[in-house]
């Protein structure tokens, strides 16, 4: 152990600056994958779209198991840990079958339409 | 609703083009993102390792709230739900924290040292 300080006022100014520095990059990074989210989840609202539109079946579990082994393998290469990166997948699906769902409810309102689901 | 077909085989090429088209944006948006992430656990990994060198306190709630806040409105202009943006934020920070204690085991096998934490 080294010492410093506990509290969040009197630290060691070259740790502090070194936090800073770090916590600049990571907001930096946050920033890059709110947009990159942005982006996907246009392209999955388009997908969910067109599924409705004709009549596409929601889900695509051949899709879906290409997905997961593409980003375990990418998250291997990166040395980021491949079982949180197929954890991060289901979290953004979770949210696009939300997104889908809704999709859905408002074909039926236009129109009549089945289920948009699952994935992309 | 129009025509088309429910099977995957046998669907309107340009549906097949445009539904193709659109998911490999997806696939390129998810590496990018893959990638975002290991850069930003190499971060936090350093931070973690900062906070038990120096005994910081593990978790910064003014800097959490600060993050929420932030990504919220990043979120809102770039067309995301500020909650989705927010559930996303949490969803890291619970690996985040995972790394941290995994540091501060590993930390306690060479010198005593207090829990690291949460967040950055």
């Amino acid at each position: 152990m080294t010492t410093s300080n506990t509290g969040t006022g009197a630290v060691d100014p070259e740790v502090r600056a070194e936090l800073e520095r770090l916590r600049d990059s990571i907001d930096n990074i946050d920033a890059a994958v709110v947009h990159m989210l942005a982006e996907r989840f246009k392209a999955t609202q388009q997908v969910g779209r067109l599924k409705a539109l004709h009549q596409l079946p929601p889900a695509d579990p051949a899709r879906e198991a290409r997905q997961i082994e593409r980003l375990r393998s990418l998250a291997e290469n990166a040395k980021l840990d491949p079982a949180f990166a197929e954890k991060f997948l289901n979290f953004i699906i979770a949210e696009v079958i939300r997104h889908h769902e809704r999709i859905a409810e408002d074909t039926h309102n236009g129109h009549p339409a089945h289920d948009a689901g699952t994935g992309d």
